[in-house]
């Protein structure tokens, strides 16, 4: 079944059905397949216009010439199923739909339109995805549902059944250099839902890491059986939401969804070892770790750092997540003696370079080197940044620098309040450069260590 | 006792006990009162200099003309203990004792060494903050241990062992609107330690809530007496680290201090409702509600979202966090239903004002003066902005119109990648009008539900 979301990812001709004249809603769909530079053919459906924007209208898709893969629909409510109709004559592959009005509701009247709409797709040999959602974003095919999204691909991929934070979710993880396979709002999911999705991401030869909002879905077990499928070979990160009676109330008008209860999803998150997470920022934490640092090491930690309390705070994270805080060898301990100022610095770990590398930002590089040098350190957390932002930006390339020469994990944080290390703009070679960068060490242990037990979980699994 | 820390949070006279000749570290505690503005004299002490930067200077303090309230010792390892006697003989109420190398070492003889420094301290008739220790930050008194700091005074005092964590709590606080009482690093805590600073702050009149940064105690009876004369009647956040052996070792040698165990403390916090927190986002988050919002209210929350996805996720907050989902009374369901457009919007709790108020962002006002104006809600969560920074400053300014008319809780979510809202320049009114303003619904919740729980405690306490 899921291969039939081919033409929805990778559709080579598009309809755009009911685009309004002015600038409404619907018309963000055509500007961001402009803005992507889609390279296939795009065509305008209008009951009654010859032309908008200077491009030619058709009154319906009959009257389109050639074949139309994918159609996106915009048109009021009650003209749904004539669009519908007319995409099964035209052998369309999938269809979008934009348009709301139906299980969101609450009435029965919208779940049996929905009912209808899967009958139809069914018969018509297509897909629908939504009602109720934005669709796609797509870099490599060069589709997006309205302008302004990255246009590079990358590994990320990620499904939502919320249309807004598809948006979101792709603009603060593209500030933090992380780049998407495929993003995707799902809607009510009357056709394709969270399980076609799930299945055909964790297929898809782009998308490496997968993350998901989910609000609920209507077929449990083939949810089920896609998780499992799925996290063999590929992390999930799933917020799940409604999982309270207030949220699931809210989701219910929402998205129409039925969120279930929480018990079931926490042992299928845990047997599964989906890695739920509980807000945004959360989510974006672990996909930061699976997109940047990936599989590699025993979670023997070492953290180097300029301020003294950060440091405390972080080596207690290290023991809470469970992972361990390395022990430098002799080697490195006398190397970093010989480096570091005598007070005010320790050459134990966390090692301490003391408050004046803010003003001779190399003791982070070299503290940085030695620490990677040594054979029983599996990741270092580099905390710390300059007394101006131009020796920030040296503390940022001397940790690209020591970090080229290995495999080793190396996380960043940028303190908030500290020095003048915490500017977007400051950070982003280090993104580039695959070094994730964390406000916290506590936050980014938690990912880190939660990152480390998925892919043990997978070795024992597999 | 603690009565005599006046001469160190409130002095009228300051000398710097070796103050150095370049621009060495111990020359920020200089810069820090000249950029202050410091109103009482300020003598330079230094063996053999005549005059540093254009300022007399000592050899000694017996040579200083008139009192002299506080010292600030700076001077090498070897000259500290006859600095302190010289501060014995001029009479001082307190020294800060910036100089260290003593118990953080690890060994017996900086065990001595402080406690031969209470003794002299104790002989003397003063007080010592320190060794290894930053000093203090208070505005209204016109001092700081370097400069940059904000220089109006506020509710908050901090008290940490940490002079890192000083200034980079300082910054990120500042940035959120929040003003210091008084801000003090204590270091090894030889002499003062957070028992005598908690209590002190407890009965500051200008401190209205207390925040920690603790890395353990010598004499953990005091400190259970200073918890639980202070939290009857004040808020105290503990951010209490070297709770795991790591992080214990870890605290050793960064100030010396014996950390104990985790149990210990965890039925303290329960005992006395200290705020314990897990890092610093989560202090300044709760600084953030108890400094802005402060009791009142049954926490009826009404989350008013733009977006529709992480409105159901609030919704998951407000229960989890044991907050209610305020229902909102049939008069502001009539006026909601009037302000907003008949789709993609929604009247009940999560008050869904549509993706469209982006654009027309007077409805995220229109419908909190609604909410606001129902007697069944004590609190609003605003998650929105506009499309555009100036419609995202219209946000801000009708959040803050909105909020003008009543003592209810008004919080506000800037969420991290949706439209123009995450800004710090953009949220500034929003701090300055007492609004409160998160990165997410959770985080945010999370905050409230806790500063309630403390004043339901106080409550029933008192």
């Amino acid at each position: 079944m899921e291969d039939t979301l081919q033409g929805l990812f990778f559709p080579e001709s598009i309809a755009l059905y009911g685009i309004p004249r002015g600038l409404k809603p619907g018309k963000v769909f055509l500007l961001g397949l402009l803005d992507q530079g889609f390279g296939g053919p795009i065509h305008l459906i209008h009951p009654t216009a010859r032309e908008i924007d200077g491009y030619r209208t058709y009154a319906g898709l009959d009257q389109v010439p050639g074949p139309v893969d994918l159609v996106i629909i915009m048109s009021p409510r009650d003209t749904v199923f004539e669009a519908l109709e007319e995409c099964a004559r035209k052998r369309v592959k999938a269809v979008i739909l934009y348009t709301s009005g139906f299980s969101e509701l609450g009435g029965e009247a919208g779940r049996e339109a929905e009912s209808c709409m899967r009958r139809i797709a069914r018969d018509g040999g297509f897909r629908i995805l939504g009602p109720n959602c934005m669709g796609v974003l797509s870099p490599g095919s060069r589709i997006a549902p309205f302008p302004g999204l990255p246009k590079t691909p990358g590994p990320l991929g990620f499904i939502s059944q919320s249309g807004s934070l598809l948006n979101l979710f792709v603009n603060l993880c593209t500030r933090k250099g992380l780049a998407f396979s495929h993003a995707v709002s799902s809607g009510n999911g009357a056709d394709i839902d969270m399980a076609d999705l799930l299945a055909w991401m964790g297929r898809d030869a782009g998308t490496r890491t997968i993350c998901s909002y989910c609000e609920g879905t209507r077929d449990g077990a083939r949810l089920v059986r896609a998780l499992r499928e799925t996290t063999a070979h590929k992390p999930v990160i799933m917020w799940k939401v409604g999982l309270t009676a207030a949220g699931s109330r809210a989701a219910a008008s929402h998205t129409g969804a039925l969120t279930g209860q929480a018990e079931l999803w926490g042992s299928l998150f845990r047997q599964f070892h989906v890695l739920d997470v509980y807000d945004v920022e959360e989510m974006c934490d672990l996909a930061l770790a699976f997109c940047h640092l990936g599989p590699g090491g025993s979670g023997r930690v070492v953290i180097v750092s300029g301020p003294g309390g950060p440091a405390v705070s972080a080596a207690d994270a290290v023991e809470r997540n469970g992972l361990a805080m390395a022990v430098p060898g002799e080697e490195s301990i006398r190397r970093l003696r010989e480096l570091l100022p005598p007070t005010g610095t320790s050459p134990a770990n966390p090692v301490d370079v003391g408050l004046g590398a803010s003003f001779d930002i190399g003791l982070y590089q070299g503290a940085l080197e030695i620490i990677l040098d040594d054979p029983g350190v599996d990741a270092v957390v580099m905390l710390g940044g300059g007394a101006s932002t131009e020796m920030s930006a040296d503390f940022v390339q001397g940790i690209i620098k020591a970090k080229a020469g290995t495999d080793k994990h190396v996380i960043a944080i940028a303190y908030p309040g500290f020095v003048q290390i915490d500017q977007e703009e400051l950070l982003r070679p280090l993104y580039e450069h695959g070094i994730p960068v964390y406000p916290t060490p506590e936050r980014a242990l938690r990912a880190y260590a939660r990152m480390l037990g998925y892919y043990r979980y997978r070795a024992a699994a597999g």
